[in-house]
């Protein structure tokens, strides 16, 4: 980041397990277009994202690289004297002291749920190629009609999971949720293979084969269906099962079988929980996003499976290409509804920022396996 | 048991991790009474378990224990040629040929879905104070008022769980199940903990704490709850979510706690996963079986707070005392419904065996928190 770089409206999602980051960078040349008597700054929102638990990384990031190039852009030259930010996520409340004594930036709380909620309208109305479905390895994208968007079932996938039924901009009620989510992913994965990081077991995982620990039906039926209810063979009649039988301890196995095991038995559970709490309310779309999925082909592939199971093909599951940022940008969006409060000071002229992605503004980004945690999204905002 | 002791009825349900065993002994002086033409044999229904791993020592039971108490009755002395005995259960199929090789036996295979239901129905039909609830510490024996008895939706927690809508005798239809169950409990705990069996595991986790590796609502929020949802300082926001960033190793936690967060893990899904489906079909009553309780008061304690907090107290828990037999119960009870292959050869002028349970026949045995498995249900056989 080259120190000419311009920064403003910094928004945080601090959960359990990461710390999320969004903020706008204007472009270098800091082009200000007036527009009906706004200016218009042309730039795009980048993401970033810290382990909770390193969350002194996090503070350096934003002040070399954030509150940094925000101040040269100070109007006065003065020194920053309240500063605002958006934060949202438990850690908004836990971390607030740390953040005022420590980089003098006081948070602005947006509601969880309200910030999730506000994230995914966001990128669902103007972010196009954002949703897409995953079923037999294929991606596809949703073609999203704006008039026919809610209801919908938010499921967000993070330490724990959220399920919330959206039925408008600012109109949703968190229905249910588990405690079996990307914490019990990482946190069992990291005590069963002693592996660091999530990226590490996803890695594992990867490579690994989920039946040589998960008791299948065909385990139990000796090697035949249950067909009479719909069981075949290579279902899973129990997760770890095996593990009861086999005489083995923890190091006789493969770590990467491990890992697979774990990964299936979290998605699909979510997947199942998440179908059952959509048909309550006739939902039939249903949005994973949050950042435990990350693009992983075998997550999302069992989680379509689940819900395509269970649903016998009534509801679908879709993905969101900033999946992880749901919070953050929700934060962000925030930023449109007042006339104070933003990432510069006080005595700064900008009263209100309105966020102006749609269009042509945009970089069509190809769908990846591996979204990059950077990914940025162009776009402008218009200060008023 | 004594030599002159009569057995007779078998009935296996052999399950991925235990095979459950019922079967009638008459009381030692084998008096048949003689009713409206039927000879009336008064005894005992006997259960008893063995791991399905050592299948042997229950083959070795059946043929000390069982056979040769059936063969001293065989009416004319002459060795068994055909034995059949009542099977339900993956392993009526995986180890028919074992069976019929080591012991001549022959399987006659009951349906697992069916039996389950059968029994559960011979219990609450037959058997006084086989139902109660459990919450808040206080078990409560439950009235069923036979007219009054349908729908229900049955819970049976084995190595996987299966969930079924019993509408009636007979008329049932397994709606739903996961794959996190006992097997899971027994087999992620001996990864973790590296005991050796269920109990032991039980014990573990009975003197456990679940706040150690769990991450709580408190500990995102800075310790306030997330009033707004309704959700507790001390709800768990994701399970085994402290295991992230604690910087510990699998050793650096004691075993109490990792056996306790489990339960509680599984436990809370199970009974989460059995509300949403009896939500679905509108059913009140839930009956939760299977090995995996086995009356133990934090098992039960979090089930029925699970359905108590997430049906808001619409829906209801219910246990059964004989819990880990509904199976095996149910394929005793199909003995009934056919005019031969009992225990006894072919040879044998027993035609009918009518189970005759109600009433005063019974014995009151107390709800006990550790319900002993070789609990025995008085009863009498009708042989028409």
């Amino acid at each position: 980041m080259d120190s000419t770089q311009k920064i403003s409206h910094l928004a945080l999602d601090i959960g359990g397990t990461l710390i999320k980051l969004v903020y706008f960078s204007a472009n270098g040349d800091y082009s200000e277009e007036s527009r009906n008597g706004c200016s218009v700054v042309h730039g795009k929102l980048c993401f970033a994202k810290f382990e909770t638990r390193k969350i002194d990384d996090c503070l350096e990031f934003i002040r070399f690289n954030i509150l940094h190039h925000s101040g040269v852009q100070h109007p006065n030259g003065a020194a920053h004297d309240k500063l605002y930010v958006k934060a949202t996520g438990g850690g908004a409340f836990k971390f607030a002291d740390l953040f005022k004594e420590k980089l003098g930036i006081l948070f602005d709380k947006e509601d969880e749920m309200h910030s999730l909620v506000g994230g995914v309208n966001f990128l669902l109305k103007t972010v196009p190629r954002e949703a897409f479905t995953y079923l037999d390895g294929q991606k596809e994208f949703v073609e999203i009609d704006h008039n026919d968007l809610y209801p919908y079932l938010l499921v967000n996938i993070g330490s724990g999971v959220s399920m919330i039924k959206v039925d408008g901009d600012g109109k949703y009620e968190r229905i249910s949720g588990t405690s079996l989510g990307g914490g019990t992913f990482l946190g069992l994965g990291k005590l069963l293979t002693k592996c660091k990081s999530f990226d590490e077991l996803l890695e594992l995982s990867h490579h690994g084969n989920n039946r040589v620990i998960d008791m299948l039906v065909g385990d139990i039926y000796g090697g035949t269906d249950y067909s009479k209810i719909g069981l075949s063979s290579t279902a899973i009649a129990s997760s770890f099962g095996k593990a009861i039988s086999d005489g083995k301890e923890l190091e006789d196995y493969q770590p990467e079988d491990v890992a697979r095991s774990l990964l299936r038995m979290i998605s699909n559970n979510i997947g199942q929980i998440a179908y059952l709490n959509a048909l309550r309310f006739g939902l039939k779309r249903i949005f994973f996003g949050g950042f435990f999925i990350r693009g992983l082909e075998y997550t999302m592939d069992t989680i379509s499976v689940a819900v395509h199971f269970w649903s016998r093909g009534e509801a679908k599951a879709m993905f969101l290409r900033h999946e992880g940022f749901l919070g953050a940008l929700g934060a962000f969006t925030s930023y449109n509804n007042q006339s104070h409060n933003d990432l510069k000071s006080h005595h700064h002229t900008v009263q209100r920022a309105i966020l102006n992605c749609s269009g042509d503004n945009f970089r069509h980004i190809p769908v990846t396996s591996n979204l990059n945690d950077s990914e940025t999204i162009e776009c402008s905002i218009n200060l008023v």
